[in-house]
């Protein structure tokens, strides 16, 4: 969406459009923060040429002065006080990198009422609060701008937000956390195990050394409920998304899954399901998904995302790229930066508007084909008995497989469309037949 | 890059703010123009909604009034006389959907001059009058918009022109040519020869009954100039583009590319090479290329689009989808026609900015990895006199083989990094050894 004109209680512009300087405070100096300031310098003189506008940095918050480790910046711009860079009059834009909700919320929430534009990688804050920020943003008539706070340097949110703002979207599916899919490729790719993938991505520091956030989907359940939001203007709390992280996947599950011409992947998955007491009805969940082989998902490989858009009048289009890492995110901040800037000059901003309040439906009422792995005692007589808990519940079978024998015996399935809650309930049987040992493994199907 | 006042020429803005009513002259009503008008009417509510305007088809120029088809509008709204569409004082934008240079390139000039935005999806001329047009939507202070001349429905302008603005963008590789992609999967999948695909492809429409535009690469390299211009921001006139189509690529090549471990692709190229006396270089440039196999662009089959961008700091983009298409087309003129519609009624635009006067570089200057594919007579000494050619010209060898033998025998090489100059003086001495038979083939070898 374009540009609309600022709230009148800012009439008085605070930049001086004759030396076209916009002073930038940065709240936060780790990968992210310290790539931006690099970044900035090297593109100063092309993105004052190309816009006429000077940015530089005026001040910089950071946790701790002893930990500057870079010497881009005079020492006398880093501050604790991370207030007083959003306070400081020669501060005109903000640049949010410290994460988590507070006291991001508190300074971003400063920034905005004070009519300065914000950009934002965090998608934590995004999700817990955006409501409240996007509201705060355009009741002040200046930019809350995000484009880093999903998949890092990939143009998803401005492509939802503008290009798309028209597009009656049906879905997105997404490869959001890249932690997640090294992993996960690792186990495809070269038989390793899930603890094996993990140490291997802890080594090379694309995992945490707690990896729960990345491994659990947090991390991607909050970058769903911001792409949610932006794709379908509608309010989509984080603690509405369904969330399963990767923990429970085996590599007997990778393996038959390659067997049967899926892929493995964790997904974000938004998606429109009609109306539902005359609301927009969604969808929106992260677990991980059998991805047809051929599908453009499958093909993201190592700690890529990318983001799957269907639309009814668009098609099927694929945004994809580095998801993490300083310098693609600082690209994206950077982009969205330059943009801030540029509409604060021209005293507009690209608001959010209104978000419809929508309703989330609950996984257990939405539709897939599931692929579900079970032990079973080889004897007489039990795929009969498996076969006819699934008859039980409605739940029609596509395909089943006996693989194995003796203590190694299991049963494959990949079942027809049916609902999550009547495939629950027949899991819930099966476990209580003597011929099933263990739990049977799950995984949703996605339709290719 | 964000809004920018209009030019003061233009203060009386012709927009009822009040109504909120946007009157859209339409000129062309094929494929695209009518995917338009039912997608507006479709979306009219929703976009109403979201941006408080109105979007409402004022006049719709075509070229006969005998061949309208459909019945989405009143008889009353077609007109042939396609300027009366652009001075309309009902026409608040003008879609223009005719393609081609004229009459086209007029009627967008007398729009802008009349401080009325364009969309328009004509990659034609934009290449060859971009320029023009660029400063004459500049100088109006009025939006020249176009993501839907390049990739259809896939968002690469806007991201090009507003999220990487500050990105040093290093590289662009495009499958920008539907038609063309779709012969050479056919070919790769099926084994088809290039005349049975091309006839394949006539016969489902993807390729015109003259697809001479297609397959000689005309459109990818109109596409590529557009490309480069808002990758670079640089002057790219469209006879600077180096063009090569697929006419020659036989099924030999398409199964040693696979062999060898790569897909053969019709590629659209436009990348920084340094600076030509002060100048900033550029080389852009159509021709089918091997990719390799694990190449994000080597797995866009069919007659989907990609583009693939590399930068300092994002890393590598693909954003991926449908390149054609009445549907996929009218969505991105949509999007754009939200953003110059809202940017009409805020009395600002999205400038182009001063494009840079670049160099265009040489084909004879640039470098690749080459594949080349002889005939040759088997007999003793004819690969040490082929490979002596090439000591010659300072190619430097990475693979050499011999195939087949008596009357079947060739000899295909994969060279290292070398010019193109040398190489075709390598070829051309080739030719006139009596061993060498008919002419050598030749591919150039992207990077993994």
């Amino acid at each position: 969406m374009a540009a609309t004109p600022a709230n009148p209680a800012h009439p008085a512009n605070p930049v001086n459009p004759e030396h076209g300087r916009i002073g930038v405070g940065v709240l936060g100096y780790g990968n992210v923060g310290s790539a931006l300031v690099a970044l900035l310098a090297e593109q100063q003189t092309a993105i004052a040429k190309r816009t006429g506008m000077n940015l530089e940095v005026s001040r910089v918050g950071v946790r701790s002065l002893s930990r500057q480790r870079e010497l881009a910046l005079d020492a006398q711009m880093f501050t604790t006080d991370a207030l007083s860079v959003v306070n400081d009059p020669a501060t005109d834009v903000v640049v949010e990198l410290i994460g988590g909700v507070q006291p991001a919320r508190e300074l971003v929430l400063a920034a905005l009422r004070q009519g300065k534009p914000v950009v934002t990688a965090n998608k934590e804050l995004l999700a817990n609060h955006g409501a409240e920020l996007y509201e705060t943003a355009d009741a002040s008539g200046v930019d809350l701008l995000f484009e880093a706070a999903v998949g890092g340097g990939i143009p998803l949110v401005r492509s939802l937000r503008e290009s798309l703002a028209a597009e009656p979207v049906s879905r997105v599916m997404g490869i959001v956390n890249g932690t997640t899919n090294y992993i996960l490729s690792q186990m495809t790719e070269h038989g390793a195990t899930y603890s094996d993938a993990l140490a291997d991505a802890q080594a090379l520091g694309f995992a945490e050394r707690d990896p729960t956030a990345d491994v659990e989907g947090f991390d991607a359940a909050a970058k769903a409920a911001v792409v949610a939001t932006v794709a379908f203007g509608a309010q989509v709390p984080a603690d509405s998304v369904y969330r399963e992280g990767i923990c429970g996947v085996t590599d007997e599950d990778i393996a038959q899954a390659e067997r049967l011409g899926y892929v493995v992947k964790l997904l974000a998955i938004a998606e429109r399901v009609g109306y539902v007491n005359e609301k927009l009805g969604l969808a929106v969940r992260v677990h991980p998904a059998m991805v047809p082989v051929h599908h453009p998902l499958a093909l993201v490989r190592d700690s890529f995302n990318a983001v799957f858009v269907e639309g009814d009048a668009v098609g099927e289009l694929m945004l994809y790229g580095r998801g993490a890492g300083g310098r693609p995110t600082a690209s994206a901040v950077l982009g969205d930066l330059v943009d801030a800037a540029s509409n604060l000059c021209q005293n507009t901003c690209t608001p959010i508007g209104s978000l419809e309040d929508a309703v989330i439906c609950s996984i257990n009422d939405l539709e897939s084909e599931y692929y579900i792995n079970m032990e079973v005692i080889d004897e007489p007589g039990v795929l009969a008995a498996v076969a006819g808990v699934f008859g039980q519940h409605g739940v029609s079978i596509r395909s089943m497989e006996q693989e194995g024998l003796g203590d190694q015996a299991r049963i494959v399935f990949i079942t027809h469309t049916a609902t999550e809650r009547d495939v629950q309930a027949t899991l819930g049987d099966l476990r209580e037949l003597d011929s099933v040992r263990g739990m049977p493994g799950l995984l949703r199907v996605i339709g290719g």
